[in-house]
């Protein structure tokens, strides 16, 4: 292994995303500082500028103010540059990690499409570099024809007007962004399955995390020669799409104030499936959160928690930690040493970092409800979705995210960037020292975090 | 190891356990059932009995009617046995399955003062439940006179009334069933430290577990010679009591309903001291839980779950769990191979099984909120507080333990038994496998579960 090159790009790769992260943070924050930000003539307050800066990066697209008449059209667009640097950062940060765990994992042949070196050097990075910005944009064009026409034809947009409509929303929706041009998000939309389905598959895509869809891109069609992280992903995801518009559908079946305003039967399922697929973790949404009953919400939290694929935009503890979990549990039942997925053994130390990051997650977001709660006397129910959707970078909220006062704003802010980053820098501090070990196993591990 | 003899009395500890405490369940449901054990005319219901009988097993505490007025003198004397069989149940069964664990983890010098022989006999049987019943006797009678003096002395009972009530509360505390003889629990007593402290000793020390307590017993001023779950235990236990304190003594100071009620500062203090010792798991109160911020009933959640030491009454994921959760994470943060705490080095079994217990705790305790919250439609707070007070077997309420419906109440009856029983047989099935394995590290494991 030649270890001397990748140590002059990446040596410290947790304290470089980090300080990544807070420095475009830092930088959005002036920015919106600016007078020139505000619609008016005073400047915004700190809090909201960091806020909205974090929310932006993070692409959680929780929001303290209304962002279409509260910033000016230079805040809307420093908002926009944050939600794209954030999106396309995270991508090509976490594929780059990934990258070297795996590679350090001696799995480099699973990835070989990306890299053709040995070490990770100026041709790797550059390579992961240009192939997110190629899938995504790629995605993004695909999915933006039928939103646009969709919009000009059916909605009486102009072409231009259309035009944006469709490009916008395509590339906040890969992101996982959630960021609508409406102030209810898609409520309008929500019986429309020309608008809503190519934003979803826009969502699941991008949330599948950059790996994947690499992968699926590749080889579609040999799902036997997928990567166990490939499988995992995909699979789980299926279930909890399934899972979660059942279970929303059923949920919010006769509620006059959601699903049961709608007068057909497909419709209520299309907006069943879509408020199943937002939760992981895009945030944009065509049901009224405020109006759901308490269990949907909490069926919503669970969602969010789990959050989406690896080394993507997605958020939460990532679905292939959860599955993880679940095998973990099922070999401690049953008393195994080994714990083992799809025919392939788990290697301890994968196992024991799932464990750690759902552990770790669930206790911040216990400590931050606490807290919330404690300061807001706000509704359990509410604090705890609104305190999951931050640190899963979700964006839902049940419209309390401005009532929450300043200490409030400030944990949430907190929340989103230790949600964002959390995991990922875990997982690259891990990825640096597992070094010091020999590997003879023949085993693979799913990327955590 | 001479294997023969033991498993010829415990060939199967987790069925056994189960298998006992559910003929104990029945048992006590048929004779609830009985037209005599009532008061009128007409026998319980079948859920009424059921959810009573499991309560009282499993040392809970929660209660769907209230005990003095629903059951006969005959039906109390019903559930008063049950839990003594329950109590004394726990007590012995946990420790002859820590017994085998640590015997079988080469620790058995550790536990000497328990048994001779090498074998788990006959012999160790009868030394382990006359340990049991010894100490149990032991403390209850210590607590019992300081008790029943008071309330001959400042209460004007009668001798023979008020030592009825010193043994019965002491009895209740150091099983840490939680039962008191007033519909209003120990609220009348909520400032006097002569009734509450004995009975929070009392209740802390049947909550540390016995095999603890035995230890205890024989070194307590040799903390060095201490085996690493003594330590673990105490010092966690220590910990939790004075973080308890400060945080219902703070967060309440000022609530008018609750320590705002109260005159004088020493008092608010013996207060939020005795509501932080009650949820672990004793579930006696002094102050109205219904009238508590939503805030200190998400804390008293956290002390609930994270509940007592092992082998012993106390429920929750026990403090040993939660505490290498703790020396989980910091090592997995640090990116260290191994978990160590207090100079051992813990074994990796024990760690998964840790970090297994606790996330099983979190999943069936947050799969149970939705449910009952999807069910009843009451406030997710509320609802989440009697699960976790249920699965932890506590017996706190906000008021709402009636209002849950039938379906409700065959949910916390579930939830009761699987958290008695959940993680000790997790661990007595992981006991009777590990024998399988040939340990030579120079390791040690504290008991999870
Ligand atoms: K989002
Ligand atoms: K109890």
């Amino acid at each position: 292994m030649h270890e001397a090159r990748p140590r002059r790009f990446l040596r410290h790769p947790a304290q470089l995303v980090v300080l990544g992260f807070a420095g475009a943070v830092a930088v959005g924050t002036l920015l919106l500082l600016l007078p020139v930000s505000r619609t008016g003539t005073a400047g915004a307050d700190l809090v909201t500028a960091l806020f909205t800066a974090t929310s932006a990066v993070c692409v959680t697209g929780l929001a303290v103010v209304d962002t279409g008449t509260y910033w000016s059209g230079f805040g809307q667009a420093v908002v926009l540059a944050l939600i794209q640097v954030g999106g396309f950062g995270i991508m090509t940060l976490a594929s780059l990690l990934g990258l070297l765990v795996w590679r350090r994992m001696g799995l480099r042949s699973r990835i070989t499409a990306m890299a053709e070196t040995r070490a990770l050097g100026l041709g790797d990075v550059r390579s992961v570099v240009l192939g997110v910005a190629r899938v995504s944009l790629l995605v993004e064009a695909v999915v933006a024809v039928p939103l646009g026409l969709r919009f000009w034809w059916a909605y009486d947009y102009s072409p231009g007007r259309a035009a944006y409509l469709g490009v916008f929303h395509s590339v906040s929706a890969f992101n996982n962004a959630g960021f609508a041009l409406w102030s209810d998000s898609l409520t309008r939309y929500v019986t429309d399955p020309w608008i809503c389905l190519p934003i979803a598959a826009a969502v699941i895509l991008g949330g599948l995390g950059f790996p994947v869809v690499l992968e699926l891109r590749r080889q579609l069609r040999r799902p036997r020669r997928w990567s166990l992280h490939t499988k995992i992903t995909v699979s789980a995801t299926l279930v909890l799409l399934v899972a979660g518009t059942v279970f929303v559908t059923a949920n919010e079946w006769r509620n006059p104030a959601t699903l049961g305003a709608l007068d057909a039967g497909p419709g209520r399922v299309l907006a069943g499936f879509f408020q199943a697929v937002m939760p992981r973790t895009a945030g944009f949404n065509s049901l009224d959160y405020a109006q759901m009953h308490e269990g949907t919400l909490l069926g919503t939290v669970v969602l969010m928690f789990i959050g989406g694929g690896s080394a993507g935009t997605a958020g939460g503890i990532k679905v292939t930690t959860f599955v993880l979990l679940w095998f973990v549990i099922w070999a401690e039942v049953r008393g195994e040493q080994d714990v083992e997925a799809f025919g392939r053994r788990i290697d301890d130390r994968a196992t024991r970092q799932a464990l750690t990051v759902a552990l770790l997650s669930v206790g911040v977001v216990t400590a931050a409800t606490v807290a919330l709660v404690e300061m807001t006397r706000l509704p359990t129910h509410q604090v705890l979705f609104e305190a999951v959707s931050a640190f899963a970078t979700v964006g839902l909220s049940t419209g309390i995210t401005a009532d929450v006062g300043t200490h409030g704003h400030l944990v949430l802010t907190l929340l989103m960037f230790v949600g964002r980053l959390g995991p990922v820098t875990l997982v690259s501090a891990l990825a640096l020292r597992e070094r010091r070990r020999a590997y003879s196993h023949p085993e693979e591990r799913p990327i955590i975090g």
